[in-house]
């Protein structure tokens, strides 16, 4: 009996194959490994003079974003035009939503205009989740759902292309010491990382952030005694192989969980002098957009250590990875 | 002397070939069928690996949606895409229009970009019609125009599509009773079905709706004795083939015409008991997005009966149609 | 030594080819006419059935407005899609910028995703000068810049295409008196117009327009003694080849600088009459939207001599040959 098999998921179905990707947590090491080597060829289309090729030719990838965020929908929609799928953008604030229309009424149409994939980005935490199980309800468990973020809950494409990166750069994931470090209260990205990481054997994860920004039980995140819990960014950084920067939400800065961004970036910005204490070789990552001089540097941002540009090229070649497995491409 | 040729019309050249489709009143009972025997085959491109035909390849298709339609728009990218024509969407709210350019100063700007094909939303009654006889003045009848729906007038691919499902599952339109409730007076929709069930020898149609939301002269609108009126939506549903709810638009239940949307929904909302009045294998349609609880109760819209979703299915294809045969492709 | 190469611009590389468009100042005579001479065929295929060719398949050009405008992302996306390249559109006043990151940041990860091209939009005069700079300066010159428009700097494509309008009904740069007419202050598209027509040899360059509207020093512009002003719009009309008309910007008639619109359109708005004080056969240009009555009379507008419809023509002709151009294809 398979390791997949063994763990009933949504997101697989009955042989253990990949048919969404909704989230990084308890998505087996074997399914996670195998997007990445999937990727690696993809990392070569996109520096060949044509960078197409023809495995989504033909099907319908929508673009259904509940929330807005260019960045991401960008990445998507240039991974499924290079995959050579015909793309439909729509941004559901302006639209049937407004006039009325449940959730799961805008997917039954769109699923009726015959999608094949369905690019998910919301502000609720579970909503591609939900529309997978309705479209598994309704017998359309053809139409493979990505999630491109949803609320607080997971942000899988991101936490993949980091683990791209990481394993790029530092090949073997089973002699890392690994930092998150921020925002973890807010951010799904941080919740994806964080299960990737342990579900590839890191060795020693750190999450480093004020008290004001770490969920409540923290520590047993992704299980007992598989992460430490840093309030001192000094401390944290000691030795690291990996710095992975969260983002702080300019939202979160008028709140009442910060004191100021430049009270922030004194505790918890990431500068030259504070990096120093990790490994000489460590790498820093940032999801982006960055916030320069709330929790970067640009002095980091724009250093030697710096591999958050790679990561967006190794974002496109994921999601083309990603894209491709669920369409058996 | 074909029957076409009988009857000049703007969107019909001298041969009687359909050149624009701007409305389905008068549109002869051979262009309506052959549109819809044209969509059929369409209905099963979606079904394989690559959903696309090269009729339109190379040809440039523009949605112009000078009113806001997420859903429409969507349905004719996608049936462009899968004719493999360009497509470019301009919504025109925030465009030239607003820096005092005129409607046929844009149209002129975007013939001369040699466009194929406009698909036309507007808000006014007319613009579509407009459009195409400004671009017979200016020599450029070889540009198609689909009317996308304009004001209350009306909603040609809507009604076609909406034909195209009765014919699909009850072939012979002259045996058919067929009712259409609900706000006819602001339904561009409603018009279009009419005048096609009218065209195609449906011998009972029947419209219902509480007096403030049917037009004056409902009676006549597609001839004398060619309708009857119901108030009471029990007795206008007893015996028929073919429900064909309308959307209620929000704006209209804050106004004067309806007490509340609870009212309106005792009165005219589509119930299982109700339907119960109507022949057992009755169909019901609605042209979405839906109101639940306001026309249509959910355990209707989601019954046995409802063939909604395949409404949007056949109106790709339909709509697939119409843009193959203006393009003469 | 070649005269390309004696002038050093960022738009050229050290073997004088174009690897940017960024402003018409300054670029030699050589490539002026050389894009000329490229767009011509161009013209020809949008005649075909099939308006495509595959010069750019498989390139990713992206369309990032910082500005809103409809109409000229319309002409670049249909023109990279002519060529076959894949066109992602991005406005930008509501995505990544608003979320504090800086203009450089969001090209960088554009960069990041393999872009092969970036079409400029911009209110700031110098950000695709910028942007091109910032590509040289880590290692990305391969990705070009067009300048769709910044500030009140320079709009070259439009200020090509102009050229190409002037070239095909007159043919000798030569031998013209060419007026370009109103709000000089403003407009980067006249600024664009005067550059090509001082560098293509139009002997008689006139300036048109209230004290108010024109920039101090206008007459040295393009260098000394290359165009002359006028204020009276009849006396500067007068035995005129071309007469190019700027589109007033509405928010300059509510301002301090111009009484009213009415009291423009006396002075300075081109009616037949005063039109008829140019040569029998000028022709008149507009680079739109325009305003009717305010800076053009209707009866100019739709005239026998206004060339403004085959101007948007030959614009996507010649967006197409810049992008060839800089694609090296």
């Amino acid at each position: 009996m398979s390791f997949a098999a063994s763990r009933p998921s949504p997101q697989l179905n009955a042989e253990g194959e990949l048919i969404h990707l909704i989230t990084l947590e308890g998505l087996p090491r074997e399914i996670i490994t195998g997007i990445l080597d999937r990727a690696a060829p993809f990392t070569e289309i996109a520096e060949r003079e044509v960078k197409k090729v023809p495995l989504l030719r033909g099907k319908s990838v929508f673009n259904l974003f509940f929330e807005n965020s260019t960045r991401t929908r960008t990445t998507f929609e240039i991974a499924a035009k290079r995959l050579s799928a015909d793309v439909i953008n729509l941004n559901i604030n302006t639209s049937s939503t407004t006039k009325g229309e449940t959730l799961l009424d805008t997917v039954d149409n769109l699923a009726a205009m015959q999608a094949d994939m369905f690019v998910v980005r919301h502000a609720s935490s579970g909503a591609p989740y939900l529309i997978a199980q309705h479209l598994a309800n309704t017998g359309r468990e053809h139409i493979h759902v990505v999630n491109a973020g949803d609320g607080r809950h997971a942000h899988p494409t991101q936490g993949l292309l980091d683990m791209y990166t990481i394993r790029h750069y530092k090949q073997d994931f089973t002699r890392l010491a690994v930092a998150v470090v921020g925002d973890v209260l807010h951010s799904r990205v941080a919740r994806s990382q964080l299960h990737a990481l342990a579900t590839l054997g890191v060795p020693d994860i750190r999450v480093i952030g004020p008290k004001t920004l770490l969920p409540t039980g923290v520590e047993r995140m992704i299980g007992p005694g598989r992460l430490r819990v840093f309030h001192d960014l000094r401390e944290g950084l000691k030795g690291v192989d990996v710095v992975m920067m969260l983002r702080l939400q300019n939202e979160r800065m008028l709140g009442a969980l910060l004191p100021s961004p430049q009270e922030y970036f004194k505790s918890y910005g990431l500068t030259p002098e504070k990096l120093a204490l990790a490994k000489p070789d460590a790498i820093v990552m940032h999801p982006g957009p960055m916030n320069r001089g709330v929790e970067i540097d640009s002095a980091v941002a724009d250093g030697r250590q710096a591999v958050i540009l790679p990561q967006v090229t190794f974002g496109i070649a994921v999601r083309m990875a990603v894209m491709a497995m669920l369409a058996g491409a």
